[in-house]
């Protein structure tokens, strides 16, 4: 395994450090480097607090800024962040209207967050992401895991935050967005975790693991790698099957790579995607195409549908100005 | 080598129909896939293209759009654009002001965008992108090599055509911009191109190229792996040697991913370029970074420094509208 590092055990406060240097204008840095803040908080919003395990980047600190979240907290790679984490991104970034936390379905997570939120004095609420399609049940996760479809979330609450929706009303949008979003990836080769050095799992030269994890996690199974027609026709299928999308519906369509795979293939699988989408009568109104939610180098990439009505393609088109994500202003 | 792809023939064909899909609001693709263009062109604004081998994504389609480019040639992997194509583009996006070609300094590229300068009728020019700090001649190159830079001279000449520009000074602006930035990159793994199948070069587990090309060729050495700031400091020190950065001058810094390594990392080597600027006492007053200039999956990173008066920073700052690059509007 090779990395640009100076010492594995720094690593994590390095790579804050830097991108709180390039993203100046935008973010500050918690004390201890415990979460990453919006710069110009706006009084009287509901604050959205998201985090998880590093080695997703630019998940979820890149989604820090106007139109989006208001901290997020970086756990060490592939780790649950801390409930004191949470509680005082929360305290920091508290505007009076209470707190939203989004949070990934992970096991750690969920007990952490959970955690925060029980001790809070603030009003607060949680919204669950549980949008992969692949499994129930896997490693580190009871029910379906939350995967790429976080964005989509974090991007439709941070709107209508922006807009001034009370804490229910974001609650409610965002299990509704959730309900309404589903993903399922592919991986072509392993992460290594900088820590334990060696590759999460093994992949022959010429297999790949359908329905893959984030973190490397065992997906539906392992067969020989298929052209990438049969893999979009897979991935959008299941996705397709499970929101039960009808003809003539909308989605916002996210080809997202895992780290290793070049654009050019995500380009590829966009119009992969399509044709799938396009025999089922669906129309793709809004795409985004990038390396958003990661595995560190992880090869390989997730598709991911959010039925969108009129109004949640208004939230997703409204201003966004976030390391990662920007538009609209 | 494992791709997401249907057939090494058609991967460019079905990339740029799928990146054409996704961008549907900023670009239209010409007939026969021959250039990606900007859809809504500037009447009497001197057209921009730029174009080179594919592989190096979003560089250069990722950049046409309001405020960069008019128009991009792709070739096919790591192989020049034809004439035929240059001449193609630059008919569709003729604004009536005239042609500026922005090239980067490859053998193949140079002699084609030449002879498509040749035989336009439109008044043009061609700014010669050479970058790269490395070495003098290399194995696709007579003199420096175009690298990651090209994505500011690009952003930085857009900005000015778009304020109106004329082909005269934007050819000045180009020259001087160039002159004034300045890369070195370092590769911990070798890229493959899907139609030769095997790794363009041979790389030990220990060993990292200091000073590669952005298509894998050699650099200026084959050492041990060494620390992100051990790094930082050999590729920033030679930018600031080449360019003459002062104390007290600013800088825009880019940090450029090549494909394969994490974001994570890629801010771990903010920090690590920081340390040395710093120490140096030149300012960054603009920060770029991600995999904006790739070698398909290669892991490692350049870094770019572009010298920045208060004219560069506002054309810097000028509202841009592209797949890749997005801010102010």
């Amino acid at each position: 395994m090779k990395n640009l590092m100076n010492h594995v055990d720094n690593a994590l406060a390095e790579s804050l450090d830097g991108f709180a240097l390039a993203n100046a204008d935008i973010v500050l840095l918690g004390a201890d480097r415990e979460f990453v803040q919006r710069k110009n908080p706006k009084p009287g919003k509901v604050a959205l607090i998201s985090g998880g395990g590093s080695g997703h980047e630019p998940l979820h600190a890149g989604f820090v800024g106007f139109g989006m979240l208001d901290a997020a907290c970086p756990g060490q790679i592939f780790t649950s962040p801390t409930p004191n984490q949470m509680m005082n991104a929360a305290q920091a970034v508290d505007g009076g209207s209470g707190i939203l936390f989004i949070v990934k379905n992970y096991s750690g997570d969920m007990m952490n967050f959970q955690m925060a939120a029980d001790m809070l004095d603030q009003e607060n609420a949680i919204v669950v992401v549980n949008d992969d399609v692949a499994v129930e049940d896997s490693t580190y996760t009871t029910g379906r895991r939350g995967v790429a479809g976080t964005l989509i979330v974090e991007k439709i609450l941070g709107a209508a935050a922006e807009r001034g929706d009370s804490l229910k009303q974001l609650k409610a949008l965002g299990d509704a967005v959730n309900k309404a979003t589903a993903s399922m990836g592919v991986a072509l080769t392993s992460c290594t975790v900088p820590a334990a050095g060696t590759p999460t799992f093994h992949i022959g030269m010429h297999e790949m693991e359908v329905g893959v994890g984030i973190h490397g996690e065992p997906g539906r199974r392992r067969v020989p790698l298929a052209s990438a027609d049969d893999i979009a026709e897979e991935l959008t299928s299941a996705i397709i099957k499970d929101l039960a999308v009808k003809p003539g519906q909308e989605v916002i369509l996210l080809v997202n790579g895992f780290g290793g795979t070049p654009m050019l293939e995500l380009y590829l699988m966009v119009n992969a995607a399509h044709k799938v989408l396009s025999k089922a009568g669906v129309r793709v109104a809004r795409h985004l195409t990038g390396s958003y939610v990661t595995s560190l180098e992880m090869a390989g990439c997730s598709i991911t549908a959010c039925v969108a009505d009129p109004e949640i393609l208004t939230l997703w088109d409204a201003p966004v100005q976030t390391a990662a994500l920007r538009w609209g202003m």
